[in-house]
């Protein structure tokens, strides 16, 4: 790639916002709601849009009784494997789900699948706006991200990649033909705060706006972005028969997502009110610090490098 | 009762820590395992104790799963009605569960009871430390919260007041001769965070330290303390066929509970935006605001009444 040439990409044509595919993150349950009832308002306007926007209660089951999930998370459910393996009675209703998702959005790789797809999640931990994505080289969600740092300059917001490859990506946001997850925090799960609310509301609607800039033939110039590329997790000290956690985030890590966490600093503190310390040999950048929903994946924080991408300017191919 | 003459009141010889008694409040559930650890390790010291404390993890299969409850919610199940309820093979868990707690600490009402019973609680909302009592007269909550506020002067503290019979008081903690719940804030529910944790060891150690005081015949001076009784609950805005909530806590009324909430002041932000003001025509003070556990109960936040309360010197009965 030439520096400073302009990048050519397909228009995107359509576009799903998902949320409630974790059924308690009730900012992105009750902006979907919202979203439908709006757009019911304004179908007759809706078809003149240079883009069709798909508005999905990705997990209306797990929605309704205000938990993560029914069975299993669906937010796990989107691999190669999961999407093809075979299905039984006894079959779990999140991998039921993930099918029935796969076929409105996807089918994942294919070319029918939506061109872009924004699921939105919350999060306990106090990590302001984040995008979750894939790829450090998708424009796309790159140019997205830009934009919203630069229009909702008020709310910290941070680019997360996670290095796993197509087959093996296991979000609803792999469906898409980018896709990027939406997490906003600090807050509580089963709660909706207005702040979070309304700045994951904004964030959907700069995203959009983006979008038909985008399919109008705007150019968007190059610049460039930190990237948080996330390099392991660390789980909680915990009791080797029973399996309960032995210590919490340490009172000066805690509420620090993305302050650099250095060799020998404070990590935990035991119940006992003892201090454990960070062994790595290398300063990392904390993220989803004490995220309730990590506590059964054996996660109290994960650790990112950063590094910053050049992004190129693009603009829509035209035909 | 003649202004400053000492109350002599009967000695506290059986005092009862719970936590878990919502399986997902965090921190009275780590709480009480570290003090059971700590228990088995000074047990012979223990024998010379002024007071026996027996320490209860009040629903142990909700803590197991980390949900408030099984079935129902057991802090409701204390009245005198359900514990003296028929039973059957259909029972809910939490109503079975409640009669042992019942034979354990009392039976609620009778000379058997344990003397006090300090039941730990989390909550969503920015509260700080409370105490939730059914009397707004005994003297014993009353001193007990009097030198937690001198002996941990960083942490917000106030005495909640509902003023329900001791019929149908329906808590835990209504089953000791004296009882409080200890309920601090913010925490989410499912997360431990080590500020909440430790303001909670702090509570319970000094509660312990002022029972052994009083015990050993320490005269306590009298004074005065702010009382909250309860006057109202408010649910959010909802819809009236879906019963959705339509509305959140408004961005200037969340995090500030005890701050006094005017007529006309702001009360809720609808999910399109609008503004909805507090149609009162009291000043009240509002606590438990989106407090995670009560949208399912309808209750969106409480108002409480404030008045000064004089407490008198008390003393232990010497026989």
């Amino acid at each position: 790639m030439e520096v400073g040439a302009v990048v050519c990409l397909p228009r995107l044509s359509r576009v799903a916002v998902c949320g409630g595919t974790h059924g308690n993150e009730l900012s992105g349950v009750y902006l979907v709601r919202e979203l439908l009832k709006v757009k019911k308002k304004v179908m007759v306007e809706e078809e003149e849009e240079s883009v069709s926007v798909v508005i999905v209660l990705s997990n209306p089951r797990a929605t309704q009784q205000c938990h993560r999930y029914i069975d299993t998370d669906l937010n796990r459910c989107f691999t190669h494997a999961t999407l093809n393996g075979p299905l039984s009675d006894t079959t779990p209703y999140e991998i039921v789900r993930s099918r029935e998702l796969n076929t409105l959005l996807g089918p994942k790789g294919s070319s029918q699948a939506v061109d872009l797809v924004c699921d939105l999640h919350n999060t306990t931990a106090n990590m302001g706006m984040c995008f979750i994505t894939y790829s450090d080289c998708d424009w796309i969600c790159l140019h997205i991200f830009r934009h919203l740092q630069m229009e909702i300059p008020d709310i910290p917001m941070r680019f997360i990649h996670f290095d796993v490859s197509n087959k093996e990506s296991y979000s609803l946001d792999s469906v898409g033909k980018h896709g990027f997850a939406m997490e906003i925090g600090p807050q509580p799960h089963g709660v909706v705060r207005s702040n979070i609310y309304t700045a994951m509301k904004g964030g959907v609607q700069h995203m959009l706006d983006w979008v038909r800039l985008f399919n109008s033939g705007k150019m968007f110039k190059g610049g460039f972005v930190d990237v948080f590329t996330m390099v392991k997790h660390i789980d909680y000290p915990r009791d080797s028969v029973t399996h309960n956690i032995t210590a919490v985030i340490h009172p000066h890590l805690q509420d620090r997502d993305f302050c650099l966490l250095h060799p020998e600093d404070p990590l935990f503190q035991t119940f006992s009110g003892e201090t454990l310390r960070y062994k790595g040999n290398e300063p990392l950048y904390p993220f989803f610090i004490n995220e309730c929903a990590y506590y059964e994946k054996g996660i109290a924080l994960s650790l990112a490098r950063k590094k910053r991408v050049m992004i190129p300017p693009i603009q829509v191919e035209t035909s």
